[in-house]
């Protein structure tokens, strides 16, 4: 797309969550282990989905922030493995949940579980992994970190229920859509990396120190998502560019184009993400669009800022590998845009 | 349909939940009070299906159970109301994902949730109100009374799940069955009695005293359940008589009854419950089938075995006004079956 903006540190886009992966990946066997084991059942249904999802090639970001921002912390315990695991079950349950409720056929690339199993199995089955990642946060006796995760998963619902009773609107103002994706994708993320924090039994300002280093961090890789979708590598993005135009999801590239826009513009968007109706070449006219207002480059910048801001949030602590490692996964989410 | 069981103390099927009603009453104003402020939300479609959900006429018995129990074991604190409203809301949950499962259409004579707000509301809902159930138990602090309701809820999925992948098989057996209705009702039935003691911070036999009477409880309120829908009183069921058998669930007296039966009558139930080719005049068939072979006595007697496992359960507590009760509601399920 020719967007240029530059990293705040100058780091190259080809930023990588290598070190990160390094640190945890230890622990990140264990927390394998544990998903295995937890979604065992005699019910045959459940470890097939399971492994299905657990197969599907995400990169387990969201655990990995709460095993490194344990790390970070000092914690010495065995309980961040818990963590690690109950958010991404957490996670695991809500892509299940959100694949029935937008009729999802594909996820990175494969048949979405509802497709091979149904839609009651993916209810239900997502259901069973919400209950298991609670026992697990339970056995940790952290109340704290039960707090923070049943805090972000009312969140996470909430907020799934206002993007249904509010789809489709494409005068969503920026800060309404803001509002979304800190419930959607940000309220996890953080509370991922506060978990840390809070197994570690660390002071309040470390605790929301990290708080806020994932929410920024979940918000600026929202961002990214949106923009990858009407410019990404298809291969690199793991899901069809223009999934969210086809789905007539209303994203911040849409948002500010649509504001931006001239009457007839308005009335396109209105036609295909409101209204449903995508005819032949109505992506390209839609990336034409979204280029032409600087839209995506805009998106991107955004995300910069919110990047800025997570980088700021870790400024307390030390210099260390760990802090190291959580600053290269912010430039990593943003070059992903590039 | 002439059967007659005598109730294990010689009660009237006229015994009732009225003491239960008028001991945990106060509690249960505040419990009502919880959930319409924790169902409260910027996000409009939650108060309103909420609301839908709450006027629905059910009869509360799982939070009061919890209310009472807590009161048997002297609780004095106010943690009670927490854990309640978190039961009701785990409950109601389970019925907004259980509508979308099952593809019904009426519960309790009214629409469902999904038909009048879609599946996808209710899927999300359904999130929401766990999310919320959560944050309300973390509020008490008690670890044992999040460890029994978390085990609860994983239970509670897993069954479900179970179901959804052997359902329709009448050849299942009746330790199979009893198994399916172990998780998906006594699961919590048997968790909201014992959080009760929990929350009391009682000594470990009062708590597997309440744990096995609610299960129990549970067992003999499911089997009654499934008589009913055989035989019942449309008005006083709040179903309609023959939804089991139009919806192909196998219940105990259908298993009864294919174990008991002919071969003719096999091809019967096949026909009709696993194929779900339903014709005129088959659920009168069904009924006859199923008095033939004292099935829905039998169901009824099955029922007062695990009555009075529960009524056992309580000996060890001393006599007092909310013992009475609780054996009330033993009774009371007991009796609908009459």
């Amino acid at each position: 797309m020719g967007v240029v903006v530059q990293l705040s540190d100058g780091k190259k886009p080809d930023a990588s969550i290598a070190l990160l992966s390094k640190l945890v990946g230890e622990d990140m066997k264990r927390v394998n282990a544990l998903i295995l084991d937890k979604a065992a059942s005699n019910v045959n249904l459940i470890p097939d989905l399971a492994r299905h999802l657990i197969d599907s090639g995400g990169k387990r970001l969201r655990p990995m922030l709460t095993l490194a921002c344990a790390d970070l912390c000092g914690y010495r315990g065995e309980y961040h493995i818990n963590l690690a695991m109950a958010v991404e079950f957490m996670h695991t349950a809500t892509l299940l949940h959100d694949d029935v409720v937008d009729e999802s056929d594909l996820r990175r690339g494969k048949k979405t579980a509802r497709i091979l199993w149904g839609n009651q199995a993916s209810v239900l089955v997502g259901d069973f992994l919400l209950g298991q990642a609670f026992k697990m946060m339970v056995e940790t006796g952290s109340l704290e970190s039960l707090r923070i995760l049943s805090g972000a998963a009312a969140v996470i619902a909430e907020g799934e229920v206002w993007q249904l009773s509010t789809a489709q609107n494409v005068a969503t103002t920026e800060d309404e859509y803001l509002n979304v994706i800190r419930a959607k994708t940000a309220a996890l993320f953080s509370a991922a990396a506060e978990v840390g924090a809070a197994i570690a039994e660390r002071p309040a300002e470390e605790q929301t120190a990290l708080k806020s280093y994932g929410s920024n961090l979940g918000i600026a890789f929202q961002l990214i998502d949106d923009a990858l979708d009407y410019s990404g590598d298809q291969a690199k993005l793991g899901k069809s560019v223009g999934d969210d135009f086809r789905e007539g999801k209303v994203t911040l590239p849409v948002v500010l184009s649509y504001r931006r826009g001239n009457e007839d513009e308005r009335v396109f968007w209105q036609r295909t993400i409101e209204a449903g109706d995508i005819r032949d070449g109505d992506l390209e006219e839609a990336t034409a669009l979204i280029v032409k207002h600087d839209a995506l480059a805009d998106t991107i910048e955004r995300a910069g800022h919110y990047g800025a801001m997570a980088r700021d949030a870790l400024a307390l602590f030390p210099d260390c590998d760990h802090k190291t490692a959580l600053l290269d996964v912010i430039d990593f989410c943003i070059s992903r845009g590039y």
